[in-house]
């Protein structure tokens, strides 16, 4: 049921036991936006826990809180009087739903929201729940600290690719504005979540001396055979090192992630690249799209650049 | 002679031939910021012209009025009742200074200008001068167009390292919200300003490959000979790259820029690095400082290593 942020604010109010949860395989705002609003209801003086049923990446641990974040366990049962699910739809939390049996209310900035907990509360325009979180802390009557403004910051900052996306709206960056003043730091978050292992770094610049270039630098690719891939896991981002080359309209990755079994990504910058992956049964958007292709890396290799440069010749 | 945003104003209403102007090697503020204020003195019906003395990047071509701007060429004169030079001190303008002879007004936020202008309205704490030109227009009481607003967006979103540095202040993002209802397009912008060609990813996955990691990870550096750098132009921003990996303190890059000449970059997450760089005589701040070696590659690597571990040695 859709509720208001009024109404939000006073199904916080009402209640003392809380636990707070967020998606499996968390990103800055599930984290930022949990730990953001345990912040705010301890202010306020409710027992809060935060339960992700995931493994939390260690560079979050510039966020305040970041060690009270608990993942259930096996068969835990944890007593609340109120699940708080941010960032997600009540689908994709995990073990947590089983943990807590207690009455749901749900915060979210997807569309997508598949509105099955007891309580919804969806602004689909705000670019990152922590931005609705931060409205929701106004409306709660706390004092914004800098541990709060800490930690929705990063959530915004990391859902807008740091206010470079079209998600980035006026109110995005009045809200980002308020959290300086409460005390956020840039610097700190930014500094904190660019660090890299060395293993990654060493995957790039082996994954980058394999760019091919097809179709007079129309096309840009990285493919990765899987023995290339035993050897250096894929770096995350790859494909967006090969959509920033100038000239280059569509970008590829094709990595063999088993033997006989190749996982394809593709971007443009103007064509419609699903025109590519429907053909190997896969989809997405004209921008952004991928497929699977049961082959060999050298044969998915030939299959895939045929389809492609047939697509570009047909846009020429 | 300092004077006030109100007599900036002033001072550009109180002329009509006028021409913008900023540093040498431009970076987006300077474009910015020139191109931002431009489309605000011509709203006004002043006659308005921006003369860079350099090569303006590609890049920027994203940015409304890219193509006005001029190089002035040897001995021209531009007449002009008003220079107005930004982001700049006047003696970093190039040939400008000699080919437009007129009162100049210099506006500001590096704390090091020298004061030399006519007038100058210099304001350390704003992030960006485009973070000024936006009070500026303001003040001269233009409203605010989508072209003005991309421009200045692109200065501020530069000089704060897309709102990551510890120069991101409220005013700043109250500024860029302001942009963005304006018509700021920040996707269109870093879209346009992530583009490289494609020598610089390759450059750049030679050279991570140099990477070398030495006293258990607290120091990484890549070391590039002459002949490399015939082959590889070094990347842009490479100690970036080398600066991120997990558990590094100090990095470096060494570059044989000639035969017998190499360049050292050093930065730092905590150790005082001038104390590297001052024992080669050269210098800089504790966590970013820089050297000269007059040795071939081998060589200076090897001075360089020495004096990196003796410095962590002592702090450890
Ligand atoms: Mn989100
Ligand atoms: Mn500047």
């Amino acid at each position: 049921m859709h509720i208001s942020l009024t109404e939000t604010a006073a199904a916080l109010k009402a209640v003392q036991r809380i636990v707070i949860t967020a998606h499996v395989n968390p990103d800055g705002d599930a984290i930022g936006s949990s730990l953001g609003l345990m912040h705010a209801l301890k202010a306020l003086g409710k027992e809060v826990q935060v339960f992700i049923d995931d493994d939390i990446p260690a560079a979050f641990s510039v966020l305040p809180g970041y060690e009270l974040i608990g993942k259930p366990a096996e068969g835990q049962s944890i007593p609340a009087d109120l699940l708080v699910a941010v960032d997600v739809s009540l689908d994709r939390i995990g073990k947590v739903a089983e943990a807590v049996k207690a009455p749901t209310l749900n915060i979210d900035h997807h569309i997508t929201n598949d509105d099955q907990a007891d309580k919804l509360y969806l602004d689909g325009t705000a670019a990152a729940t922590a931005e609705i979180i931060y409205q929701l802390i106004e409306e709660l009557d706390v004092p914004c600290t800098q541990d709060m403004a800490m930690c929705l910051y990063t959530g915004i900052a990391l859902d807008t690719g740091w206010f470079r996306f079209s998600n980035t709206k006026p109110r995005t960056m009045q809200v980002a504005a308020a959290l300086l003043s409460c005390g956020a730091q840039p610097h700190v978050i930014s500094e904190a979540l660019e660090q890299r292992p060395l293993s990654e770094v060493q995957s790039l610049a082996f994954a980058l001396q394999k760019i091919e270039i097809l179709a007079d630098g129309k096309v840009a690719g990285i493919c990765l055979d899987n023995a290339d891939l035993q050897e250096h896991e894929a770096p995350e981002g790859l494909i967006g090192m090969v959509r920033v080359i100038e000239g280059v309209d569509i970008a590829f990755t094709l990595k063999e992630k088993e033997p006989g079994l190749c996982r394809v990504s593709l971007r443009s910058k103007g064509i419609d690249v699903t025109k590519i992956a429907l053909q190997f049964g896969g989809g997405g958007h004209v921008r952004a799209a991928g497929c699977s292709i049961e082959k060999n890396c050298a044969e998915a290799r030939n299959d895939l650049i045929k389809a492609i440069l047939q697509v570009v010749e047909a846009e020429s």
